[in-house]
């Protein structure tokens, strides 16, 4: 299984100003890939904390991807940390001082914007096609933006350099009980039932306490199997349930 | 100041299945009561994980938050790993027994019901005026439900136990400009005005390019200070700007 972390670089999502979208996309696109997040942290705009973070998990982890601080303001310091995590100098990237100066123009490439062509030395850069700034890739990681349509077509632009393994297939079912009802037949099923995952999600609806029930395996026909003890469990016990999900 | 961490607890934040609400809105409340939030994890239902991230937040910061996985079932290990991480025993809490078989009457206080009595030793119970099962405090770890309504009430409820700090205030300034306009200006700005904390935020807009720009300090005065330093520099440069959001 090939795993992977995300480090979400940003006071502004630490304080509540902003809503971080990119983590729930960015866990359902490495899940598709069948790349399994295992861990997300999220930093301020410090150094030395970018710097702890990244050198974690990249030891830890197959991949390591960040969002945010990549742009051309004061606050922007991830392309420094990451070159003082890997103890490399931050040096102009030719290839990306070239696009950039295509884009803006001689006369407008401001040295606010000339920032955005500094990455560690010898970094490869991650393409953005849509407002042309790139990311960028030291070892392990993998360096993106964090406003987040620019951050998905990065992500889509270094699909082809990611190493995939098989994808996790889960199905859901929805009961109308709390799961302590389940809970004792979920860990007996867990056990029973070798290569699944058994996860328990407890909602309220209106007003009505339920439960989501999700089955997690690479495995579509154990996924089955475990379904069928599921259900014949809810018929037995008189608990309510809704069709089975797709499975997806 | 006062900061805090939080550590979200849960295998369905990390596959994609759950959309997290929880970080956003501890991310304001905390802002709002002083405490600053430096950083947050989220990791799996493993209890190494859970362990390892709760060690180092609790040596680092004055608080740990934790949400999730204090239910019945199987994969609720959060109990058991907040004992482990203080090397303490996992006992039955005789409160938590008394309310929930109260709440559950004799009969129906199963033994997957009974695990939401367990805590760490001599821990103090947070509670939860929405479903019962209470949360618990260990030292400056707060434990607290995933559900995102339980978990609200859970931090009320324990307001009172917290130092709070003075609040950060924060106005936003929106211009129609990439942030590379004023980048170099913003740079000055934090430098000059000493006391306030400058954020600059592009975005994409019905496909316009904007910036928000944000200023965040504990004294007002000193906001409304740097607000007049960026309108005057958007003057003087021709950046169309919006008018001041409030102070909030």
């Amino acid at each position: 299984m090939v795993s992977a972390s995300l480090l979400i670089i940003g006071d502004e999502i630490l304080s509540g100003r902003t809503q971080d979208k990119n983590l729930a996309y960015i866990a359902t696109w490495l899940n598709e890939a069948g790349i399994q997040l295992a861990e997300v942290r999220v930093v301020q705009d410090i150094r030395e904390d970018i710097v702890g973070a990244v050198n974690a998990m990249r030891a830890q982890f197959d991949y390591v991807f960040t969002t945010g601080g990549i742009g051309p303001t004061h606050d922007d310091i991830t392309a420094e940390s990451i070159a003082a995590a890997f103890d490399l100098p931050l040096t102009t990237h030719p290839e990306a001082y070239r696009i950039l100066t295509e884009y803006y123009g001689a006369e407008d490439f401001s040295d606010a914007r000339k920032r955005m062509s500094k990455t560690p030395e010898g970094a490869e850069l991650i393409d953005n096609p849509v407002s042309i700034a790139p990311g960028f890739q030291v070892e392990n990681v993998f360096v993106m933006a964090g406003v987040p349509k620019i951050m998905q077509a990065m992500l889509e632009m270094l699909r082809p350099r990611l190493k995939t393994g098989c994808k996790i297939w889960s199905q859901a079912l929805t009961i109308h009980a709390p799961e302590s009802k389940m809970a004792s037949r979920l860990g007996d099923i867990q056990e029973e039932v070798v290569g699944v995952s058994l996860g328990s999600y407890p909602f309220f609806r209106e007003g009505k306490i339920g439960t989501q029930i999700v089955v997690r395996s690479a495995d579509k026909a154990l996924i089955t199997t475990a379904m069928e003890l599921l259900e014949a469990y809810c018929s037995a016990h008189d608990i309510l349930r809704e069709g089975r999900a797709d499975i997806v």
